[in-house]
């Protein structure tokens, strides 16, 4: 990762704690392009390795979160790659979102079409607003769901609910959304960003950084197992060591003094060892 | 396959692409029998197979798509098979729909219970009529769930839901069905047909055949996988090899200058190479 | 397993084929303790055991089901265990949960917090009251969730609320839990246990014990995998030995006759064979 990198896509800012990343092409409704893709993930990397971010947003510029593939120059763009060994753009966002410690909050409004349905599937919540549109519209153009979409969306929705949007590609209404649960809450279109910081101060306020971390990836790496149980059997050994973690003490005792708790624990740092996914 | 079977227990009919499998057998309320799941199995396979079809809907003669088992005989019938060989009946017609590559649109009224609620699991669109009752009634029978349906079941509706219908065996009707998410939508019971090949004909006039079969098969196949990365590689294969398809060009060709899509590929014969699954 | 034990923590009693478990400690709003959750595995292990037992039914002492882990002595108890071999107790009630061969219904009340939320989760109904509250509380104790949570919960309510509950911490209602599918149903708090009996009586009027023991496990150990073509291989297998098994025979025999069954199977002694969980 370069740090110095100059983003031309996106925008990056940190503030009380909260990385906010801003698809930044409002002039093309935020079509997203390779170059985008790739400044996502580098976004998201610097997030999750900083310590002083706990909570990221993700969010458009304008009046549209993304409307999916920039198909202004008339079609895709391998770029030169080998196709045997090419990563397509959506994933290279969705995956660096699956792997994050830090919960990641998507508010959209407008259209969320394509690669602007597919990047946020992971993300830990996806507010949208009143005006909101969606659409899995691959097999509307010849093409096929990316992302790893196929993957993530019925766990969201429900195999049903799955196939009917992206066997159909049509584009559906933010009430249709909320009701399948695809999306947590609904907003008006210029309250939703707003909403979205609320919410990231109240995880920050309410909750430790390790535990979030690590709860995450429990449901995204351990739930989706044939069985319980080597869940259960990493669950006994993340609670044995909570007994000499100074978060779980300061929980408690916090919990006890009906006070604010102090976690001194942060994200990667502290970590506990011995997590599969590492 | 023998093409020149006569259909006993099934009507068979193609008009506009769309391929109508009738469970015929009204004057039994189309009691489910061992000849039955092979006409249809065959009858899909055959829809499956024919370039000229490109959706299928599965309906029932008369006023209830399916009662069940046919036990007008007084119970099962092995008919002579060895057990520890022996494919069970519904599992025949709903392994095969599980297989399609093309979509099957569930068109029912009236009873759908038994073997009329398993066969449909693995339909891409479950519609129903407002007098519809479903129920996996084989707890009440001293039986057992058929046709992988344990394996469908919590994927549509949750496993809380599946507990409660398959533990108890009770029939439930159209309201909880569509609240639960089994089906996607309720009709009058004499427009229920009528919404299903409408909704065929949307597919078609809007939907690449080769996205779709591709599409149904990445939700079924790589969606119960432990983790999406093998997924988001297949899926960068797939989108790389669309690069040089021509239902993609077309696809996004078609949208750029907003006119209906013209598809060159067909299914089976033009699928990509390399699906995990064939 | 000590038949003579003695409970402090616990009730137990046996009434109509019901055995009825209740966490008892209601001057502490039956705070979770480690003898709490052992007397509890045993108490399930000794219902599935039991020939005259049919259903159990799991309810908590007073105006809360369970506030979760007993904090009063300002901490957590290894109790001497060795950490890498340590069983965490939430898990202790939960895994045998999921091991039953017999349906188990969560009646609750009030508080249901911490340790009262994950170990219901393998209950095949969980009934609420209109004054339940409930909350994986762990991200804002500094601790991980317990119990194998992270495996049932989004199986049950999907990766989205899932998300929001365990990353969040926060306590949700009654009505919440309803709308995402964590309860089945709701009551007033003093109809709620009532409620349980009654469907329990309804669950042995009419179910098959064997039925009823295979189709729960048949949710849980074959739903979670991969492919569906192991289940409908089990499947067939357990219809082709249902052929000659005494409980199918009467139960399609009562159904034809319009009378109510009479089982002859009982659990764990009538089993079938060759189930791949045992």
């Amino acid at each position: 990762m370069d740090p110095t990198l100059d983003y031309e896509q996106i925008g990056y800012a940190v503030a009380d704690r909260v990385a906010t990343v801003t698809l930044d092409r409002p002039e093309a409704r935020n079509g997203y392009t390779v170059r985008m893709s790739d400044e996502l993930a580098h976004a998201l990397e610097r997030a999750d390795a900083d310590p002083d971010v706990r909570v990221v947003v993700l969010t458009g510029a304008g009046r549209d979160f993304c409307v999916g593939a920039d198909l202004s120059a008339g079609g895709l763009d391998l770029d030169g790659a080998d196709p045997a060994a090419w990563d397509e753009p959506a994933g290279r966002c969705s995956m660096r979102i699956f792997a994050m410690n830090k919960p990641v909050i998507a508010a959209m409004r407008g259209a969320a079409v394509g690669a602007g349905s597919t990047i946020v599937l992971p993300a830990d919540y996806r507010l949208a607003s009143t005006d909101s549109r969606f659409g899995f519209v691959f097999s509307r153009r010849g093409l096929y769901p990316e992302g790893a979409s196929t993957w993530f969306l019925p766990r969201l929705v429900g195999l049903g609910r799955a196939l009917d949007w992206m066997v159909s590609g049509r584009v559906f209404d933010a009430e249709e959304a909320l009701g399948a649960g695809l999306v947590h809450s609904l907003h008006e279109p210029d309250r939703v960003l707003d909403r979205a910081h609320e919410l990231a101060r109240e995880l920050i306020a309410n909750t430790a950084p390790v535990s979030v971390a690590v709860i995450r990836q429990l449901l995204y790496r351990m739930a989706p197992l044939d069985s319980p149980f080597p869940v259960r059997r990493l669950d006994s050994r993340l609670i044995a060591g909570a007994f000499t973690s100074p978060d779980a003490v300061e929980g408690i005792l916090a919990f006890l003094q009906h006070r604010a708790p102090h976690w001194r624990g942060s994200v990667p740092a502290d970590l506990p060892d011995g997590l599969p996914w590492r």
